[in-house]
């Protein structure tokens, strides 16, 4: 069953959750309500956020499937299509925590002449580099090289520490993109000096992030999906989440050892090889099989 | 005039901000709500929040005076005079980010066997590390030595990027105390590596802040405060902020380059020398001249 979630806006304001059902457009949010008055005298909360749906743990396949199934059986459906000229937002635009994985494609550390890790690579970005599907990567001058780095995001659904790596499944909501911009000048000098990474990844507007999010059951635990990106075009990275070193399990278990995982927080599972710089004008698409392609244009910061 | 704001609760709920005056503690929520009405035909926001309150930017010395003082000449000031029996939480539950400097004393540098280094060293704590004023700071088993780290941490009071030093207090709202807590065999093994440094920064209970949030203008730009960390009494750390070797404007403007500031962002000026090891049944004192003392127990983790 195909469900793709998404937050919609008209202007700059966040409207309403959003959801592609069998590739038509509706809202949701609208949806949910009317559904709540016809099968639940009106009780349950309003969903008008992705983020508190995921916060209420009401984001769930069977959620959305209930709801547009309802409808669906009462011909009702057609009322609540998403009219033209709406923009796609965050799906999140306010995690507690952005979490990424350094290192999990074995190629992708070839690059880097290192070895795969002994244990998983975890560094942070800052939520104040998110930037939404549609928006401008920008470029801050002299700091030389700014690379694409596509990766699967795995959102966090339900609260938890020393999660098991077999009840892992229960503390994903779901799945988006994310396109991990990275200063790689920088990045390497601050490697050189043994500093920490956090600048070069957490420029803002270096983390682009969606547009669509899938639930955990439309995939298979395997989660084995193809991720590419373009850039103007032309295929840069390619390869298949199964590739990855640590699987999301895995990298659920070992971050919630130290850290409590919160509904919302956003773990990045890593890049495969190919990344490569962006320059002024560049239009990069980061696709990942069965979520969609977030696509964003690349300017230079003025300031 | 010596104002110290900070949020009380009653059992596990933030119930609202309260406020130090003449050495009293007041319920300034509720001291807030008879000022409305007396001089504002009630109008203006509710306080409840202290991270509200900041983010508003109601957050001010001349807030709490204005509204203290209307109080005290009506002879009103006693009917808001907080009652025995509440707790300190944390002065911002939910800050969007937690930033740190490292080496930013010389002498805690020459520890390190470092240089003081060219540019500031900034690195981020995870919101979900933080811990409140009498939290018990928890010792994971097998990571070695977790030492403490006391800092003079500045909250953000309003957006910003690309701030110019000179411009740099519009954008503080505030000081705090923070221990940074470290899992320092972790933090070498990892800096001996060139992996980043957030995990041995961020288990869960390694960052306890408060008690109290001094208004910015309560001090002098100079920002010159004696800072103690003490273990069983016993004292570890001493040190002044004016030895600090990037001052406050220095750092709000060299991060506010590359990443928006926001109301609520906690900004860790780095710890002086003396740093030590942390064991189960300490008792652990931040002390900062003007601020208060962050106080926490030491336990060993379970599970």
């Amino acid at each position: 069953m195909s469900v793709k979630a998404f937050t919609f806006q008209r202007g700059d304001e966040v409207t309403g959750i959003g959801v592609l059902w069998h590739g038509q457009a509706y809202d949701f949010s609208l949806a949910w309500e009317a559904f709540k008055n016809l099968e639940a005298q009106g009780r349950g909360p309003s969903l008008q956020f992705l983020q508190v749906m995921i916060e209420l743990g009401f984001f769930e396949l069977a959620t959305f499937t209930e709801v547009m199934q309802a409808l669906e059986r009462r011909r009702l459906l057609e009322e609540f299509r998403l009219q033209d000229g709406y923009g796609i937002g965050l799906p999140v635009a306010r995690p507690q925590k952005i979490l990424c994985l350094g290192r999990n494609y074995q190629e992708h550390a070839e690059e880097w002449g290192a070895e795969v890790p002994e244990e998983p690579i975890v560094f942070a970005k800052l939520p104040s580099a998110l930037l939404p599907p549609g928006g401008t990567i920008l470029l801050p001058s002299g700091i030389g090289s700014v690379e694409h780095e596509v990766e699967l995001a795995v959102i966090v659904g339900k609260q938890g520490r020393n999660i098991a790596p077999e009840d892992a499944w229960d503390y994903v909501a779901g799945y988006t993109i994310v396109n991990d911009i990275t200063a790689r000048d920088l990045q390497l000098k601050d490697f050189e000096r043994r500093w920490p990474w956090l600048r070069s990844k957490s420029f803002d507007t270096f983390c682009p992030m969606g547009p669509y999010v899938v639930p955990r059951d439309v995939f298979s635990r395997a989660v084995d999906l193809r991720l590419e990106l373009r850039v103007n075009g032309e295929v840069r990275q390619r390869a298949r989440t199964s590739q990855m070193v640590y699987d999301i399990p895995t990298v659920l278990a070992f971050i919630s050892r130290w850290a409590t995982l919160y509904p919302g927080d956003i773990l990045c599972m890593g890049t495969p090889a190919g990344t490569g710089p962006l320059r002024p004008g560049d239009l990069v698409e980061a696709e990942i099989e069965g979520i969609g392609v977030l696509t964003n244009r690349v300017a230079l910061r003025r300031e």
